[in-house]
């Protein structure tokens, strides 16, 4: 008999499905706050409160201790405790909890996971109001990409890994034929086996959005997942992880087979945890130097890394030169470039920028955008949830330092929120630097900073941002230009490098949006990942194929 | 204009996509030596013999000099040189053969490689005498593992990535309805972009069944491929490249695409090129030792290992007992023993093999196993072909050595070989050991040896099979038993251990055999393979997806 949550779900995982081959745009998560209901955002806000100075419930296993000191970019005082586990504890729990989940099979488990989606779902505006509070968002992006879009990337990996599953039937008859004798039968069966315990180490920006496509990709395969929240960001994660164990226990799973693991930066655990012979799959985002050591030191596991890299600009000719200026100084803003695929390194020859009336002086160009940024600032009202406030210190101290690199285009500047007065809030840095000061503009310098580059031609801007990317990484690339030909180099470049290109963008979608159901995001292909979110390899090897034959 | 090969070669692609699906038994190329006409086997013995004493033509670049000294485990002298490459000049033109194999297509690529498996179809006879002259099989199962099978599973591997490539669409159009606004469009492209050069490292047992699937699951998802032959087994693998290069050049592509590089066993060359920063993935069949060195020095690359292990077998009860040991038989003859799939360890409980009519003693079964052993080398003119020869000087050293791991049931004798008389021919070696006695049976013994384990009760044997697959890993675990507890106890270590399970097999279908298309050939969850031959997992990540958006 079907489980009645796959019964529940199964439209929708078939649309899902029809979704990931399509991928036009999609997402079954309303992204419109006025969907939830009135008073919506204003309950979401009271849930969010509930939380504060408080003890955050888990009926997690192991409990050592209770930590956990998010600090708010916001200056909010949240004062939240969360249970401290040990790691032996919540291995050998997942392990025991595995036993029925394997059991129950990928219909079964798809169910529970659209579940727990829906329920995810429902608490969109407490985590809109968490995320914000933690990794710094406005409240818009908060709600978008820790709500409804983290959960279409959630349901995107529950269908990818559903339609691989899939793929193997579960029984064969095999019969060969035989001369003069009648044919060999052998009955086969096929099981989906998990690969082991899968950890999930979330980032201090996009918590959610970047945490759910393993999370559920793990889960679904049939994996327990340890989920290890960034220690400076734990509260969306430790929401999450409530909603989801809580499903479990209702469908009648053991609630541990996910279970959260809260660290502090005093005495990091993910090291420890990551190399432990138990841990056989990792989901890692966030800066390079770990991803890195990750890659290098958990060779028990499948490591998927979403590290960062130098997203480069091409600015060559456009027939819209305001919807450019506009466009590109809405992604330097947005989320104040905290974002992996906020473009850094914008590259603009000598020659000008080509428009259809005359060619703008790269001096002038270099005006129009510092004025442009400055333009998408003046709306007091708008501009403080779109830069949203700076996630951490050390991104305020990489501002600081960076003024020196070049020379300063437009100064970064504190903006005073009138709701949270301790907020850092900082107007982006841009930077005018020759393309011969490769140490400026070539290595990741992660927050509001980004440097027009001075090269002779166009070609030598393909040429540099080339390099850049191949050798830092990059995850996105976007190039303005009007010329054929240039469009041609630059296709080869995006499939050289492997980095996703943006062509012309001057209205309503950004360089640094990625959305799911269409957009590949990352692709494996260079340093900034070694993974794609999502295809087919982020989830074939999260389980393996175990067959029995027999006689028929 | 769909490329002319792909048209021809549609139906069966059409075909083996089904095949892969439904996993009955199907092989396109006929394994029948009639089907390949009458003079056919004579025909290829001819051909075989006009390589011998001569210089085999590759029209490669980089060449240094020529080498290769492979020895016949029948004697026959061969005296082939081959040309020795530069890794350096095979790896540059692999990279300018890459762009216009990439730009041709999944469609166009499944073609080629459609094509050249059908060329080496009509290879078949030529290569089976290749592979007797060189891994020491039999005629019969060259013929058939390195001629139809091996094709079989390169079909199988194109057949599973171009169903993996294909489910990425070509386009998108994206399009987000906006509120009093006109909708937001984007036009998307995804592309299919290989990982890069793959390096396939073949086997001295069975070259072509082993090195094909790799081969192609590269090949059609457009990496170029460097093949390097075990020094000892060289020929079956040139003939491969030689034809599938003749093929590209045909097709008009760069036949550098897949070239040889051949090195000898006193100048080994795989350590330095595997950790090559240009070659991003590694085929490996072999030995445990080299397979693993290589998961853990080729950092840059993807590394698909199929190892051995320590394949167990459980002997509980039977409804047919004669059937059994001839079967068992069978098992431990073919080949002698030199499959990664032949039984090791035969556990029996001291309390007898349950029949419907008695309980056969320890001591029986024992002899019985022996005397089927006999019976089926008895056969002089079919045990030639069912034993071969012995690959490796190695592997009669380890008879040798073995003697002394217990009591001997079954001598190991030299047999003689009328039309080869310096041919290796050994038949197998069964020793009787006690459960207690780990280091003797519990340690891949590569070849004809095979020890019956004595253990207490069935349950016991059970845990021990368990923990020894667990650890030193196993392809193959089969069960003889009428009791259902049993059954499930099994496939419950089945799936723990994550090894294939084969009950019952009395019939003309053995543990050792592995079928293209139905079979699941290792899982990549214990020691002795950390891939499966062939699965999506397999596949998935030799290509990464590249997209490229704009304003629609």
């Amino acid at each position: 008999m079907p489980h009645p949550l796959f019964e529940k779900h199964k439209p929708l995982l078939a649309q899902a499905m029809v979704a990931i081959k399509k991928r036009g745009y999609w997402n079954p998560y309303p992204e419109s706050i006025k969907a939830y209901g009135e008073n919506a955002l204003e309950e979401g806000r009271v849930a969010f409160e509930a939380y504060r100075d408080a003890q955050f419930y888990l009926d997690q296993p192991g409990v050592i201790e209770r930590g956990g000191a998010e600090d708010s970019p916001y200056g909010l005082s949240l004062n939240i405790s969360y249970p401290k586990c040990h790691p032996d504890t919540l291995i050998n729990a997942a392990k025991s909890a595995m036993t029925a989940w394997i059991k129950a099979g990928p219909d079964a488990r798809a169910g529970v996971c659209l579940e727990m989606l829906d329920r995810l779902n429902a608490h969109s505006m407490e985590m809109a109001h968490a995320v914000m509070h933690t990794t710094g968002q406005g409240l818009s992006m908060a709600f978008l990409s820790a709500g409804p879009q983290a959960q279409g990337r959630g349901l995107e990996a529950v269908a990818y890994a559903y339609r691989e599953m899939k793929q193997v039937p579960e029984t064969a008859l095999w019969e060969k034929p035989q001369v003069n004798h009648p044919g060999l039968r052998l009955a086969k069966t096929y099981s989906i086996v998990p690969r082991g315990i899968a950890l999930v180490i979330g980032c201090s920006t996009f918590p959610a959005w970047n945490g759910y496509p393993g999370l559920f990709a793990s889960l679904v395969t049939g994996n327990p997942v340890i989920v290890k929240p960034h220690p400076s960001v734990i509260l969306p994660l430790a929401l999450s992880v409530a909603v989801v164990r809580q499903t479990l226990k209702e469908a009648g799973f053991d609630a541990n087979l996910v279970s959260l693991l809260v660290d502090d930066p005093d005495t990091p655990i993910a090291r420890e945890v990551a190399t432990r012979s138990e841990v056989r799959s990792i989901d890692y985002t966030g800066g390079p130097v770990f991803g890195e050591w990750l890659e290098e030191h958990a060779r028990q596991a499948v490591v998927f890394t979403e590290k960062a890299g130098v997203n480069c600009v091409i600015i060559d000719s456009t027939d819209d030169y305001q919807g450019m200026l506009k466009n590109l100084a809405h992604s330097l803003s947005l989320y104040s470039g905290q974002m992996c695929t906020t473009p850094q390194a914008i590259f603009v020859s000598r020659d000008g920028v080509k428009t259809p009336d005359q060619t703008i002086p790269i001096g002038q160009f270099e005006l129009d955008l510092s004025r442009a940024l400055n333009v998408s600032l003046a709306d007091t009202q708008r501009v403080l949830d779109l830069l949203g406030a700076i996630q951490s210190p050390a991104t305020m101290a990489r501002i600081e330092a960076s003024r020196e690199l070049g020379e300063v285009l437009l100064e970064s500047t504190a903006l005073h929120h009138p709701q949270y007065p301790d907020a850092r809030v900082q107007t982006p840095l841009l930077l005018k630097v020759d393309v011969a000061d490769t140490p400026a503009y070539a290595e990741e310098r992660f927050g509001p900073i980004s440097f027009v580059v001075e090269t002779a031609t166009t070609l030598e801007s393909l040429s540099v941002a080339e390099r850049v990317m191949r050798e830092q990484g990059a995850l996105t690339f976007m190039v303005h230009s009007t010329s054929r030909p240039i469009w041609q180099l630059s296709e080869e470049i995006s499939l050289r490098v492997g980095v996703a290109l943006s062509f012309n963008l001057t209205d309503g979608i950004y360089v640094n949006q990625s959305t799911g159901f269409s957009d590949y995001h990352g692709t494996g292909a260079n340093p900034a990942a070694n993974a794609c979110l999502i295809d087919s390899a982020f989830v074939a090897s999260r389980f393996f194929v175990v067959q029995s034959r027999h006689p028929a």
